[in-house]
């Protein structure tokens, strides 16, 4: 067969595979009996190995011997380095380590659980210690040119050094404060307002109508209710949301179902082949997020967004306290920028002040500045430095996310980089399609849809994130546009508050 | 590593890894969004290659490596002997005769289920040929000693031969005949019944209750619905089944649940471990199948489990037709004995004459005694013959079932030997337990569930189905206790009709 014919295969197969991991771990979240968990476990466990091996054994040595075949064309040979890149990390890992990690993460969830339950740090800083030290050594299994946090960073971001985000949180951070500032002053202001409650069966319908309007493909998707909403991509025709609902909150549900959607939205306009290859593939964890912020911040919070849902939407599910509110107020209530103790309830301006203290704090955790046993004392001193706020409790500080008990060190950046991308492309597309913000008064979405699927979507991994970026929207990734795009909001819904950055 | 733990190893991934093929089937009919299709169908492809291949290459070689290994115990080299058997003839078909039955009953099934909706078998006539065809390759792969078919029913039934499956039923067949005679008499002498309507709300409340009721452990499982009912064992802690509702007729839905949950029981009773073992696999289609009908007609179409239904469960669910019946004539009216032309909807006397009917035309097919222009005409004869009705339209006849289109030749006997099983089964479980039937009254399914843990799920496929029955039963497998069994049903709902063995 000819070597063209072979990596074709080759890549098919290993995505094939993959897609299998994705959707093993969606029933496992949304389907499985309990009872199920341990076999699970293992079959997940089987899979990955076998994928490493496959990866280790069949495909990097395919992938080198192509890289300067003749036989290829220069733009099958650039897929190829891309690649190989990334392969190559992953060859970088001991089995032994990458085993080790993965039976102390396993752990390491449990007993986190227990200890948010019991908001007691104590119980789990043995584990994260063991955690740490060993994300140490995966770090210099990986190599890097500075520090270590920086091989951990690479592995979500392939183009990002810990240099680069610190200088964009240097930027943005005194605007970020200032903003929370006056929002905050003004909140204060303002009485209490009716909470937007909903019975769920209402809500289930609701969301159906807003994502099919918003150009999700219900032949190529479907939603579940989950504990943690998620999007699970396992083909451009079976791209999978879940939301979580409280009956107290619409927008709870809703804005989980919006960020979700930015997922699959991307993940449904990806190109359906050839499988495997970097242009049929998401591009970053950075560029995924971008998407989810997109239609969860950019469309989902506007003040068109809720117009359309005041005139259009709610009115057919008739909650009684629509008359309490115009289209401002609504907006007014789902941008309420306020500190607050939790990430996930964070608004998007408050929500990078958070990203900001895990990325301070995990780097100084990998890069050996900071040990485990004063992690809890120094979040509380970041937390109160930043948000102005005293933590009452390991649970609602240094516990509250999962992410550091699963070994992932070097996540928590993406998602910030992911809104800064998002406030750019927005940016982009508004100087090329002015009036997509007045269209979606009317429910109409196609215009940011098919800008992100032409700048975005359709070029699936070819890029890096800093290239695709460049190539969207014509510039290298910056703060400056989330800067203006906030600014303008908070003009927009408090009367002319102005922020200077 | 010493023998045993790379067996064990190289079992336990061949398991799991047939495990997920379970659940991506599982996903394919009840959670898949329609355009996920065909990324489907390659995954799952590519899956069935890659075990074929470890089984091939790796696992087989393995075995036979133990077969004699002294390191091992007689018991576990017993199972290695079973487990051999079955390898070998998946070893014996060539990759490209696999790959092209594969094919063309891909095809041919999305032709039939046109043929079907059009009545045409003409158009099905060519794709049948060629599976025929291929089907013959096959046999002649496999060996056989007297019959080609026998290859093929070997594949389901390890240890049945044509000639015996022909001699059961030349045993059976006046019975039969006589009894469908007599009971349709009786049925056209009494009027028109009220069907059995509920809403489909009710009727999954019903079943979930009486599920529960019967042993099924709903961490453990999970009800969906899908277009054909089935039941996926994944894991003996996650065995899933599926029904389908009509609204009209409540008796759909709960037979199939009840079908459903035989196999599922039967599953959640296989021993977790040793994974991929003999001891923790099912043992045979027949096996299989014999603990569905266990559960559907012993216990499912019984004046007791009526009893119990008429008494403690319908009155919650207050259908308005309650009032019209009694215990009696509702038992009688879920075990209307008459000739019909189809399998599915026929009643558990006549169904083995569909059975045969297929038996005998698909073995004719496979020894090359039938063209495969012939077998709508052979069918309608046989149906003229056996059941005494004219058969209107090919989709009412030769096209009813999806087997043969499929490839599935010698897959229909089990469905018969399954119910002998189940009967011989039942008379003994009622030897040893008399008051089965009498606890059942108050719902109380324990004793048969209790016995057939112990008699039948426990062992997996230690046995093949003849010594299992023969252990489990004290005799080898006939069909005379279903013929009893038959007898003493129509006695007690036909006040007192009697037939003659």
């Amino acid at each position: 067969m000819e070597i063209k014919s072979r990596l074709n295969e080759s890549l098919k197969t290993h995505a094939l595979l993959s897609s299998a991991m994705e959707l093993l771990a969606w029933d496992q979240e949304v389907c499985m009996p309990k009872k199920g968990a341990a076999h699970r476990s293992a079959l997940m466990g089987t899979l990955a190995a076998l994928l490493h091996q496959r990866l280790v054994e069949q495909l990097i040595p395919l992938l080198r011997e192509s890289e300067h075949s003749s036989e290829l064309d220069e733009e099958s040979r650039a897929e190829i380095r891309l690649l190989i890149e990334d392969a190559e990390m992953i060859e970088k890992l001991p089995r032994e380590l990458v085993g080790a990690l993965s039976e102390a993460a396993s752990t390491a969830q449990v007993v986190w659980a227990e200890a948010r339950a019991r908001s007691d740090f104590s119980l789990f800083q043995p584990h994260l210690e063991k955690l740490v030290q060993l994300s140490r050594e995966k770090a210099e299994a990986l190599g890097y040119t500075q520090e270590p946090y920086e091989a951990l960073l690479r592995l979500y971001e392939r183009s990002l050094l810990p240099s680069e985000v610190e200088a964009l949180f240097r930027e943005l951070y005194p605007f970020l404060s200032e903003t929370i500032r006056l929002c905050d002053e003004r909140l204060k202001e303002t009485g209490d307002e009716l909470p937007l409650s909903m019975p769920a069966s209402y809500q289930r319908t609701l969301i159906q109508e807003v994502l099919t309007q918003l150009g999700y493909d219900f032949s190529a998707g479907r939603i579940d209710e989950s504990a943690h909403p998620f999007c699970t991509g396992i083909a451009p025709g079976d791209v999978r949301i879940t939301i979580r609902i409280d009956e107290e909150d619409l927008t709870m549900a809703l804005g989980s179902a919006l960020h979700e959607v930015g997922h699959a939205l991307y993940e449904q306009g990806l190109p359906p082949a050839p499988l495997g290859w970097p242009r049929a593939t998401p591009a970053s964890m950075s560029v995924h997020e971008s998407q989810s912020r997109f239609w969860e911040n950019h469309i989902g919070t506007s003040l068109s967004f809720w117009t359309y849902m005041y005139e259009k939407v709610l009115p057919k599910y008739g909650p009684s306290w629509l008359s309490a509110y115009s289209p401002l107020t609504l907006a007014r209530r789902v941008n309420r920028i306020q500190p607050g103790l939790i990430r996930i309830q964070a608004d998007e301006v408050s929500y990078h002040l958070h990203i900001l203290i895990r990325f301070e704090l995990e780097r100084a955790l990998i890069n050996g500045e900071l040990k485990v046993e004063d992690l809890p004392a120094a979040w509380n001193e970041k937390v109160h430095a930043y948000l102005g706020l005293k933590v009452p409790s390991d649970a609602q500080g240094v516990l509250q996310d999962i992410h550091w008990s699963t070994g992932n060190f070097g996540y928590f950046p993406t998602y910030s980089m992911g809104s800064f991308l998002a406030a750019q492309l927005a940016e982009a597309l508004t100087r090329e399609q002015p009036d997509w913000e007045e269209r979606l008064i009317e429910g109409d979405a196609s215009l940011p849809l098919q800008w992100m699927r032409e700048r975005v979507h359709r070029w699936g991994a070819l890029y890096r994130t800093q290239t695709l970026c460049e190539r969207a929207t014509g510039a290298s990734l910056s703060v400056q546009p989330f800067i203006r795009y906030i600014q303008r909001k908070v003009a927009q819904l408090y009367e002319g508050l102005s922020v200077s950055a």
